[in-house]
């Protein structure tokens, strides 16, 4: 088993990244991620638990559906309930009852969208509550401490996130601010800490995606996370970062996507060798009525479906498709049942998993240039074809 | 068996009620109701499926939770998605996928309550739909039409509903209306037709209310609903009318008292002989974070639950209770997650389950008033005492 390089100098909990296979063309890889809550295999998609339960699912369902891991948010979870409610009630897994691997955010991506009146400082950010307007100050420790009392699998550094566009010497500053704030909470570790992975920033200008990526690199984390996308640059934006900072990045340690994004971002992310995501799309867009399906995105409201007797997707097993008609999911739509959201959040799920895993059944047997033609083409999308992946 | 004593000329649905038990001393009865979805045992609960759906649930929980039979709304599902589009779809239960008994109300209470610009004449009434203001017109046969066409297992004939208070005048002229509407509604019956049955009106109004019985039980029904009550009148007013009702409606049919009511209300009424209920009260008091417990109501928003580790009920062995904390339950639904409500509403329906389970058990054993005072007293309510229900 190749262990990650960061040998840590206190006893965490288990965490092993092994690389099972690598792509012979692509950067794709094959991986085994084991922790003490369980193991799972990579490429992964982690669907969105922010306040401790991802939207309108039971633990028992999210098993079903085949989700290995899911994420929570540090900064939600400390403004309410509180993380020393949920460490008194056991910790994350025990309180939601999901007892499979979590990996948390640590909130910077938060704190900088949702949070107001926010002043950094070398020391840490100071912001107003989005909930109560409540004055808070985070530090990188403090960061770390509340996922430690989490219970986390796999806890995330405070980073600062910067909006797109910005310009240069502020996102330089912030990228520089969040490995300085890295380094601090590697200091802080304790026994039992969950996992640290660190967030390379420094926007769409190469040098500071570069330089961040060193930075850290040289730190030695368990994994290292690729922030600040999805916030509106274009999407070739988004994959000349990755191409950038992709080989940087030590091959056997994960490398984690965050918020990313649709499934054909992915299958670009992958081929690039990125090994985990997480987005809130298939379970937004399942409560907005927009279902993924084998040959392209439907919007359930629509008229047509409004007799239509046929599940959501023909090849589909999920218990959604297994049960329930477009007719019917239609209806519950227009009359905004909750058991719309919840059969289309299984549905959406559903389609994610699988996707991850015919991806990797195709990474294992050779075929991922076959898959990602067959995805693109069944979906009506334009491929871009594999001289765009090896362009840099 | 001794089925109910209106002998259908038209082949309808199989529809049986057979009296298992009746007690000694109050008017209680056990009973069995079968139908071509099943049968189901006396008292019952229905829970409420408006629009095609209990509002959070599958059918599949719905059935753990041990529910027999739910109601649906001949007006909402006529309004959307209208009724011929289920009908096109296999019905109600195929639409649905419930496949046990289903009892539509006529929606007469929607039209007075829901409905604007509404004009009744001797036809039918005119109304305007909540949804988007179109125009309708419904007459007892359309009603009947509709839950014909929705494949129910029980119709509800077509009845007007007085407010209260309403005058003397104007309760009468309605609770005529009712009568002949009704009349009309048995003269346009179908082979394969579901089960009928008469509403009971007459408002607070002995005579008014002693004229409908008769009237209708002379016309012979499958069964009767005691209508127009929980309008607001006081709770004594509620149970005066089941006194003066309840003697008049034949034996060998069930009685259905509309809309009621909490667990108080429905011991009161089966102690006066009503065999059907159905409330909104436990589900949408569970979307509202108010649960029922065997000692009480608790609203679990409370802080005094915030790390509240015991379930909601230690007695309880719903899904929710075997599994969530009261801490887990208060953070659900302060952060309005959807699965607050489901795990609300599961918790809620079991206990309404689980009290008529035990009820029955003890009309069957004989010790209904024993069930009456220790569940008033484990209540924490005063109990008015058997004199009460012996007034009349």
């Amino acid at each position: 088993m190749t262990q990650c390089s960061s040998i840590p100098t206190v006893l965490l909990m288990a965490f092993r990244f092994e690389i099972i296979k690598k792509d012979s063309f692509f950067k794709a890889r094959l991986g085994r991620v084991e922790t003490d809550h369980g193991s799972f295999t990579t490429p992964t998609f982690l669907p969105v638990g922010t306040q401790g339960s991802v939207k309108s699912l039971t633990p028992e369902e999210l098993a079903e559906i085949g989700v290995e891991a899911i994420l929570g948010n540090a900064y939600h979870l400390y403004l309410r309930p509180g993380h020393e409610t949920i460490g008194r009630l056991g910790g994350l897994h025990a309180f939601t009852r999901w007892e499979r691997p979590i990996l948390t955010d640590s909130g910077g991506f938060q704190i900088f969208s949702l949070g107001s009146l926010r002043k950094v400082s070398e020391e840490g950010v100071t912001f107003q509550s989005h909930l109560d307007g409540s004055s808070h100050f985070l530090t990188p420790e403090k960061v770390l401490e509340i996922q430690r009392v989490l219970g986390t699998d796999i806890a995330m550094v405070l980073d600062e996130c910067v909006p797109y566009p910005s310009p240069y010497e502020y996102v330089k500053a912030s990228a520089d601010q969040t490995g300085r704030w890295a380094k601090r909470c590697l200091k802080v570790r304790q026994d039992r800490d969950p996992a640290l992975f660190a967030i390379v920033q420094g926007g769409i200008y190469r040098d500071l995606r570069e330089k961040s990526a060193q930075t850290l690199v040289e730190m030695g984390f368990q994994g290292y996370a690729i922030g600040g996308l999805s916030v509106g640059e274009p999407k070739s934006m988004m994959l000349d970062v990755l191409k950038w900072v992709s080989p940087l990045l030590p091959e056997n340690c994960p490398r984690y996507l965050m918020g990313v994004g649709t499934p054909e971002d992915m299958i670009h992310a992958v081929i690039l060798g990125v090994d985990f995501f997480d987005c809130v799309l298939p379970t937004r867009n399942a409560r907005n009525g927009t279902l993924f399906t084998s040959s392209g995105k439907i919007s359930i409201k629509q008229a047509q479906y409004a007799e239509d007797p046929r599940p959501v997707d023909e090849t589909c097993d999920c218990y959604t498709c297994r049960h329930y008609s477009r007719a019917y999911l239609r209806h519950l739509y227009l009359c905004k049942e909750i058991l719309s959201s919840r059969l289309n959040t299984i549905h959406n799920l559903y389609y994610y998993i699988e996707f991850f895993r015919t991806m990797k059944e195709a990474i294992q047997e050779g075929r991922l240039l076959d898959f990602y033609e067959s995805h693109t083409s069944a979906q009506g999308l334009e491929p871009e074809g594999p001289v765009h992946f090896q362009s840099n």
